[in-house]
């Protein structure tokens, strides 16, 4: 397997048209399993998974999960036994998604369940795996989905150092830093590696589910405070003033996306010939572009970390005939 | 637009399961336009159109050619006017090529011709961009498609100088460079390079078309040839000795494959996180297993050099509906 590693940076000038020089963190290039934050993410889950003793694995997501497909390759690979307890599926139920077709090509049984019904599922999924001799471990915590949320954040906590450290290295500093918001562990990972470097300053996640403004910051705030309660520290104001979230260019909702969004995946390929897909990505740089014309006209340097996502971006070529 | 850069080398150990240390050099990986060597050769070709004062890009390949898919991406961003020839299809007609969608996208117009038809195709293209001032510049040449191997031998000579020095900073040596034999521009160019470093050693080509052995030989021969000669040298023993083809392993030519070659696409996948094509990667893969265990008992440390193709991924797991 591999060990997470620094990924290119991309310098694209004012490519946005409004004065900021963009830098785009290319962790789309990690090098397994098509990449992604979600490589970092599942390996510091596995970690922790071998830290506390367990040896089976329990991952939640839906059918198009970029965290899924890297989990159930890494427990293809160790040979760890896995259940994948999926969600709903959105999109069209007519085209199967290329994460999806990978989860089972690398051997992963999946439990459907509705959405509220996870908890039931994952019990199911302990009870099986039990069965088998095994201790099985979940990756977002209790039956509820809750108390792991600082080892997902480790994960960019680290990955924090190597974006100072690339700053360092070519004499810059990046006045904001700007992610999609999702589950919330690349955001929190990043602010808390920030708070621990004693460094704090503008980290934005661009939201792109319909999570409301208050659930996402009380999410954040519980996740960021579990990570430094974990390190030794308090919550205190100069973590709460490092907050920013922007909802407001979510298109709707999770996996919901219009023109815009369409045309911002075709201008980022044609201009960059860098991929962007319209779940995470290219919506999220599109609320960047937002962001910034509304709050941000005073930041120079700007880096996005584009979250990967590349099966997302075949499935939508193919879903939009393009 | 980005310039040729270092990628990362995966070491898979004894991966083939033959008692070869095997590393895989991530070209795939390289940060424009879904990588691959054809992002260096290309970007060889668009160096050399400009140092000749040229203004307009005539390229050719089949509607799932790479390197067309870079050059049309490369022509967008620095807005060339561009025709590309397409050569008459392969492949499923009612599947559409994801790079044939790029390449759509970037908006160069496309020429179909028959196989006996180029030369007829490139006076077209031509005419049509010269009768809009331009002074256009085929890749391959003059009509026929011959006169400019050794520009695209160029990119990797410099590529195997950064190979050379990834062996310097691990301190080992790879006893066989491996790589897919399709036009020959990345297999002459590593030639080329480490004849130019004074470090002749084994690299071989493995073959993903139907062409015989003496015709690879003989194109190969003049590639390597051109590209002495534009540096002052001469096609010595020394070069002539360093010509290794592997001609065996093609699954009947262009294209095909078989279940050999879907084995390994999956196995690949699974149990290294890498994706392999059928067309390129994987069938080349596979010819090197098969060379190793006929002929290449005693090579230890073994590199194969992934040349990308991660669109021809994607169209075979839309094809195979895996």
């Amino acid at each position: 397997m591999m060990t997470a590693q620094e990924t290119p940076v991309a310098a694209l000038g004012d490519i946005l048209g409004k004065g900021h020089e963009i830098f785009i963190k290319r962790d789309d290039l990690l090098p397994f399993s098509f990449g992604g934050n979600k490589v970092r993410i599942a390996e510091a889950f596995v970690r922790d998974m071998k830290a506390r003793g367990d040896d089976a694995m329990i991952f939640y997501g839906d059918r198009c999960s970029n965290l899924c497909r890297v989990l159930a390759n890494i427990c293809a690979i160790e040979e760890i036994p896995a259940i994948m307890i999926a969600a709903k599926a959105h999109g069209r139920a007519d085209l199967e998604p290329f994460n999806s077709r990978l989860i089972r090509q690398f051997g992963v049984p999946v439990l459907d369940c509705e959405s509220g019904g996870i908890a039931e599922a994952v019990d199911e999924a302990f009870a099986r795996l039990r069965a088998m001799g095994r201790r099985p471990y979940y990756i977002y915590g209790n039956r509820l989905g809750t108390g792991n949320e600082a080892v997902a954040a480790r994960a960019y906590a680290e990955a924090y150092r190597g974006i100072a450290a690339w700053e360092e290295a070519h004499g810059m500093t990046f006045d904001l830093i700007a992610v999609p918001y999702g589950t919330g562990a690349t955001l929190s990972g990043l602010i808390c590696g920030a708070l621990e470097a004693g460094t704090p300053r503008p980290i934005v996640g661009l939201s792109i589910s319909s999570r409301t403004y208050e659930r996402a910051y009380g999410l954040l705030r519980e996740g960021i405070a579990g990570y430094l309660r974990e390190h030794g520290r308090d919550f205190d104001e100069a973590a709460e003033s490092m907050i920013r979230l922007e909802t407001r260019f979510n298109k709707g909702g999770y996996g919901l996306y219009d023109e815009e969004v369409e045309a911002m995946i075709a201008f980022m390929m044609t201009r960059t010939g860098i991929p962007m897909d319209p779940t995470y990505t290219a919506k999220a740089f599109l609320g960047l572009k937002h962001y910034l014309e509304e709050e941000g006209r005073s930041f120079k340097n700007v880096l996005f970390i584009h979250t990967g996502g590349t099966p997302l971006y075949f499935d939508y070529l193919t879903e939009s005939g393009r």
